[in-house]
């Protein structure tokens, strides 16, 4: 399971006013990816707007991304509505060559621990596809139970997670808990840019993270210096990217990422609407922490 | 306005396991509502399980239902995480006949305020469709202000609000504060439905009823009794549904008038999964109520 450990980046998926992905756009940010030296690549994440794309548009998206990304492993976004649906996103991954599928507990009415078993144990089964479970209360609102995620752990097919933010002082007993009641090999990972240096400071496999996918390489100086038992060295460098974690918290990391590859010129997409691209006071300040870190990195 | 007053009904919407609309069943239960002489109809609520409906399927459900009720007015769930896809369930609304879209905020990522307020002003532009605001926090997670609705309310084609439920003892001056806060005529509704005899009495216009799409009669009598300025009948006849209200709130109000639906004959449909069925034990208590109900209002 080693495409599931170290930096995992997740690019935002570019797309047009009808929703149809910008595949030249995303190659781009894929290529950047991989010259960087990510472990894998988190397509169709929250950040990839994945549950605003059709089952077409995450196609070609898949596509293009696994085509550019000539062997770095993809972990694609399969998260939805109906578990039909997610089957069928799964089955469509795996025929497209992804290492995995990222599945969120995607919920309109809210739903029992049973349905998010069942749902996630069918969409293993049926699809084949190696399953990480994609714990996002920000934007599902289902909170995953340690008892639901040792339940889960044990079924075929479902290979890591990915957790949501945990305060810094808790991530060392959340890990050693979740540690203790999934199996060995199980993938143990975090998203929560600001507080992933020290996710990986504690031991955790993987850094799932929004700001690597339009800015790898900072944040592989992060993993690599946590993973070679520098820790002061990858606090040190998570302290350059303070003012961004204030962005991400303010502005959101979804919005504060498309106007940075704006910035840096990389692709000009906004996200789908009903989400806004960021106003111009917030685009200045996006631009000038840009400004402030390259100078602190120089 | 009349159609956004007294008791629209929201019936499940029944489906096969592929997502399919049932007609036949779905008219059958529209037929019920007809018969009883329900205000309006709420189609594709929550309960007629919406967003888990391709637009095709939503288009057969509204033109099976238009035909059935054939003059009774027909709110329609128009609801979408794109605000393409929400215009365009409008725009197919207005077509089918429908008298009004019930439009929430439903979202995956967080949406701020002003993306709100973009997304239903577009959807009323560009639909032409009077919209029903469905503020329904306990699905969308989005919470609605005094200042939010105050500003919808203001945009031309959005024309009521479906409230989610109050506490009984502030339906009063909440209905009070958002009636000083809209313009004369719009209409000011509340769901659920174990505050909904309270709301009516207090001079809400409408109920927007789950129970009422499966045993429209009782609550009926419930709406027209407050409508006659006899509180007293009104919150006698409610006291007799208090079981099934601590059913809804126990095993979902969604959940529970499937099973009712079953026990009743009127269809064996089940939810769309990951959704799943009352367990034996919770059916058997939807039973036991719908047998102490039926001696009750003997």
């Amino acid at each position: 399971m080693a495409f599931l450990s170290g930096l995992s980046a997740f690019p935002i998926t570019p797309i047009d006013l009808d929703g149809r992905v910008d595949t030249a756009a995303l190659k781009r940010l894929v290529a950047r990816l991989c010259i960087a030296g990510v472990d894998s690549i988190g397509l169709l994440g929250s950040t990839g707007t994945y549950m605003y794309l059709s089952r077409e548009e995450r196609r070609r998206a898949l596509d293009a991304t696994i085509e550019e990304a000539n062997g770095v492993p993809v972990v694609a976004g399969v998260g939805a509505l109906r578990t039909d649906e997610a089957v069928r996103l799964a089955q469509d991954a795996k025929a497209a060559g992804a290492a995995a599928g990222l599945l969120a507990a995607v919920s309109y009415a809210p739903l029992t621990e049973d349905e998010v078993f069942e749902h996630f144990s069918t969409v293993a089964r049926k699809s084949g596809l190696p399953i990480v479970i994609y714990d996002n209360p920000g934007t599902t609102h289902f909170r995953f139970t340690a008892v639901l995620v040792e339940r889960l752990a044990q079924v075929p097919g479902i290979v890591a997670i990915k957790n949501p933010t945990e305060k810094a002082e808790e991530i060392a007993s959340h890990l050693g808990q979740q540690r203790s009641a999934t199996p060995k090999g199980f993938s143990i990972g975090y998203s929560g840019d600001w507080n992933a240096a020290q996710a990986m400071i504690c031991g955790a496999d993987t850094w799932y993270s929004v700001l690597a996918g339009i800015l790898p390489d900072v944040c592989l100086r992060i993993v690599r210096a946590a993973q070679n038992g520098d820790a002061e060295e990858a606090l040190r460098i998570d302290a350059s990217l303070a003012p961004i974690w204030e962005l991400f918290k303010r502005f959101s990391s979804l919005r504060t990422v498309y106007t940075m590859a704006d910035l840096l010129g990389v692709c000009r997409a906004e996200p789908p609407r009903p989400i806004l691209p960021l106003p111009p006071f917030a685009k200045e300040q996006v631009a000038h922490c840009l400004t402030l870190l390259e100078q602190d990195l120089a």
